[in-house]
C-alpha cells in the first residue's frame, strides 16, 4: 500500500488519520504514550491488530520519553502508560496483549542501563508489528482452500491494511484470494455508524484492483438470495474461549443473516485476538461510543436535536453461527473451546 | 401533527418536503401531475400510502389544470398523468392502486361538463385521503390486543404521519399503543441510505413524546437479544397474495433477525397495500436509487470517488418471516394466501 498504517519515525509513532481517509491523506504524530491513548481512543488508529501494535510503540514511546533514572523506575513509568493505553478502548483484546507482552518481555530480562530498556521496549514493538504482517499473510494463505475459485464476498466494517500493521486480516483473506488468481468480487458493507466499509474498504480494494459494490448494511440478505454470495468474512476484536466473537456493530446480524442463507459465515483473526481467559461472549465488556458517531455524519446532522441515541461500538456473535475462525496457525472449527487452545498453543511455540 | 403531509390548497397540492426534514420545515407547491410524479421520484414524498394519495391529488391537478373541452378527452388527459404517475416509482402499490381508483371512479360515470369531471376527480382524491386517515386509526385499534402493556418494540424506516395523509401506519400502531395507557419505548432503525428513521421517526416520536432511542440497522440483533423486544413493526410498499412483503431495504434482515430471537414480526399496512395480483415477492419490481443516495449523506462524501454502489431501495421478507399482517380489516395470519383475500374483500364491502 501506499500508505503506513503507523510507522516509528524520529523517536515517534506516526499514524494516518483513518478519520479524515479517504478523503484527506494526513499523518498525526505522538510523541508520547498519551498521545497514542487518544489516538486509539478518538479511533485515528482503529482495527484490533492495529491498536495492539499503536499500544506497543506507545510503550516504546513511554520509555522513549520517560526521565527516569534507573531501569526498574523507567519499567514503572511503562507500567503506567501500558494501563492508560489499555484503557483507551475496552473491547478489542489484542490492545492489551500487545501491552502486557511488551511488558512482560522487558520484566524478564536485566538492565543494565535505562538505554537498554528503552531499545527493549522498541525492539518488542517492532517485532510485534512485523509479526502482523506475516501473520496476515499466513491467515491468507491458510484460507485459500476454503473458497472457490470464482468467489464473491461478502465483508463487514474494515479489516485490511489500515486495520493492521500492514496486508489485512479479513481482507488479507479476500486480498490473498485475489492475488492467487481466483476471480474475486466483493460486497462491501458500508458499516454505520463510522462508516469503515464504505470510506476505507473500498477505499483499499480500489488500490488492489478488487472489484467491489458498497452496500447499506440492510442490504446483506438481499443481496445473499439473490446475488450469490460465497462467503462472509469479517475480522474480530476478541474471540471468547468458547468461539464467542466481539466485533464491529453489525456483525452478529450478518451471521444471523449468513445462516438463513446457507453462507459461510468467517471470523478472521490472529491468534492474539483469541481470549482464553474469557469463557464466553457474555463476559466481553462491549464499548458504547458517543451519541454524535450516529447523530452526525461528518457535518451533516442525521437526527433531530435532542434525540437518544444508543451507540454500542460491538456485538456478540454467538460460536454456534460461526462456520470457522481462520488464523494464523490453522482453521478452527467447533468444537472451539479445543480448536482454539490448540491454535494458540501452536501459534506460542513458534 | 403540526404539519401536514400532503393539502389541496388554492388548486394545488402542497407537500411538506421530505427531503430535508427535521432540519428545515418547507413545503414544495406542486400545480400539475408531472410535478407531483417528480416530487414522488425524488422522494419529497414518500411512504406507500402518502404516494398514492399524492397520485389522486395528481390526477385531481390533471383535471384542473387539462384545457380538454369535452369530458371524454379531459379523460383521456387524466389517464395521460395517471401513467406518468404510475411510472414515477415502481415497487408501492399504493401509487398505482390509487391512480386506478380514481380513474375507475370516473369511467362508472357520466359528465356533463368539464367541470363536473374536475369536481369528482378532487371528490375521489379527497376521499382517498380521508379514508387514509380512518383506516391508519383502525390499524392501530386492530394491534392492541397483540401488544403487552410494557411494549418495547423496534421500528424501521418511517411509517407515521408523514409516510401516510396522517397518523401512520406501524407507527401508528405504535401511537394507539401510547395513547391507550401502555409503555410504551421504541428503538428506531436509522434505516440507511435515506435516514427515514433518524430524521423522520425519531422527529415524529418526539413530538408525541414517545420514548425512544435511535440505533443503527446493524444493532437490532444486539438490541432484540439485550434489551427485551417485544414487537418488531414495519411497514410495507407491496404484499404479495401468497403474504411475501416488498418494503424499505433492511426489512428482510430485520425479520430474519426477529426470527432468531423469537421476537414477533409484525408487518402493518392497509388493504390498499395488498396486490392480490401479484403471487409471489418474486414477482414484484424492486426499484433500484442512484448511486448518490449511498455515496452522499447531505453534503458528506462517504465512500471514494469512483466506488461502486448497489441500492435496491426495497427488499422482500419471505411470508414465512412474517407473524401477522396487520390492516384496517383486521389481523391477518398464515396461510396468507386465504386471510389476505378475506381482508381484502371484507374492506372493499365496507
Amino acid at each position: 500500500m501506499a500508505y503506513k498504517t503507523l510507522e516509528w519515525k524520529n523517536n515517534t509513532l506516526v499514524l494516518i488519520d483513518q478519520r479524515v481517509l479517504p478523503f484527506q491523506i494526513q499523518t498525526i504524530t505522538c510523541s508520547d504514550p498519551l498521545e497514542v491513548a487518544e489516538a486509539i481512543r478518538n479511533m485515528t488508529v482503529r482495527g484490533a491488530p492495529a491498536i495492539g501494535a499503536a499500544a506497543a510503540y506507545g510503550l516504546a514511546l513511554a520509555a522513549t520519553r520517560s526521565r527516569a533514572a534507573t531501569p526498574v523506575k523507567m519499567l514503572a513509568a511503562i507500567r503506567n502508560a501500558g494501563e492508560a493505553l489499555k484503557a483507551a478502548r475496552p473491547t478489542a483484546v489484542n490492545l492489551a496483549w500487545a501491552v502486557d507482552r511488551v511488558i512482560a518481555t522487558l520484566e524478564t530480562r536485566e538492565f543494565a542501563s535505562i538505554i537498554q530498556v528503552r531499545e527493549a521496549a522498541l525492539a518488542e514493538a517492532d517485532t510485534i508489528a512485523a509479526e502482523d504482517v506475516r501473520v496476515n499473510k499466513q491467515i491468507g494463505l491458510n484460507a485459500l482452500p476454503l473458497l472457490p475459485d470464482d468467489v464473491t464476498f461478502l465483508h463487514h466494517c474494515n479489516t485490511g491494511a489500515l486495520a493492521t500493521v500492514d496486508y489485512g486480516t479479513a481482507l488479507g483473506v479476500i486480498r490473498t484470494a485475489h492475488e492467487h488468481g481466483k476471480k474475486v468480487f466483493v460486497y462491501v458493507d458500508e458499516t454505520r455508524p463510522r462508516l469503515q466499509g464504505a470510506r476505507l474498504t473500498s477505499w483499499e480494494l480500489q488500490q488492489l484492483g478488487i472489484p467491489h459494490k458498497v452496500i447499506v448494511d440492510g442490504a446483506s440478505g438481499t443481496v445473499m438470495k439473490n446475488q450469490g454470495v460465497n462467503a462472509v468474512t469479517v475480522g474480530c476484536d476478541r474471540v471468547a474461549a468458547n468461539g464467542d466473537t466481539a466485533n464491529k456493530i453489525g456483525t452478529y446480524n450478518l451471521a444471523i443473516v449468513a445462516r438463513a442463507h446457507g453462507v459461510p459465515f468467517y471470523v478472521v483473526g490472529p491468534t492474539s485476538t483469541i481470549d482464553l481467559d474469557t469463557p464466553s461472549g457474555d463476559k466481553i465488556t462491549i464499548e458504547e461510543r458517543d451519541s454524535s458517531e450516529i447523530s452526525l455524519v461528518g457535518a451533516e446532522r442525521v437526527t433531530p436535536v435532542g434525540a437518544q441515541v444508543f451507540n454500542p461500538a460491538f456485538d456478540v456473535t454467538p460460536a454456534e453461527y460461526i462456520t470457522a475462525i481462520i488464523t494464523e496457525a490453522g482453521v478452527c472449527y467447533p468444537p472451539y473451546t479445543e480448536t482454539l487452545r490448540t491454535a494458540v498453543e501452536r501459534a506460542r511455540q513458534k
